[in-house]
């Protein structure tokens, strides 16, 4: 997909990304994520049948913005409708060590996970996986 | 009102807040902005009319998440409906002159405010006051 490299940057991070979705009351919902890019799509591991996965199967309209924390201001916002695939507990284990690597360095990481793993069987999770169908791009850093 | 002193400490800030709201076509956006926290509101500056206020007058519900952008994560959420009012030009001015100098320093606030005010006259704004009427507050830094 051809992109803005400001946005390609902040989609390839490690930076977090700000989830938008109807909660189950119909009420907007954003939640903090780590992500992934993966070719033209978004992906974020969650635990199975956490609440964004249930609101999201029943509607699947979602919206990633990543925007750098600090001035200078870039956003990117990625939308479309997300597809929730079951990660079996094997490719879990090495999609979460992966991010957690990635987004907390190898020591944090590593602390992470040993939190994380329970004893080695953190069982199967959700894997939520965002298409890019529109994708907005802001400089508001006034450069 | 009541809450966690980390939550409070986000909402204080400065920190990037990011609004989630129903676009216009009803698809979720998520919008990063700088707010304010008022009482027991959230007020979110604007220019007049901008899409996301237009959006808002026809489904006012919104939720705003803060979170510390590194670890440890702390997740603030905070939703209810928005009301919009029009901030006169010298309320605005004055408005905006504040939130500048908070989040991007005396220098950085002055230099925005340089380009922001074209010419001494940006005429007025819009302000969006967003009463907190549900507070959610995560640790997720496992510490």
């Amino acid at each position: 997909m051809d992109m803005h490299p400001k946005a390609r940057e902040l989609l390839t991070g490690p930076n977090i990304g700000n989830l938008g979705y109807y909660g189950l009351d119909g009420h907007p919902r954003v939640l903090p994520v780590w992500f992934n890019l993966a070719g033209d799509d978004i992906e974020i591991a969650s635990p199975p049948d956490a609440y964004k996965c249930r609101a999201l199967r029943r509607d699947p309209r979602a919206v990633l913005t990543v925007s750098t924390p600090q001035a200078p201001y870039h956003v990117v916002s990625v939308s479309g409708r997300v597809d929730i695939e079951v990660l079996p507990e094997p490719r879990r284990i090495e999609y979460v060590s992966d991010l957690a690597h990635r987004y907390l360095g190898a020591e944090g990481g590593d602390a992470y996970l040993a939190k994380w793993i329970r004893g080695g069987h953190p069982g199967p999770g959700d894997l939520l996986r965002l298409p890019i169908e529109r994708l907005r791009y802001t400089d508001v850093s006034g450069g």
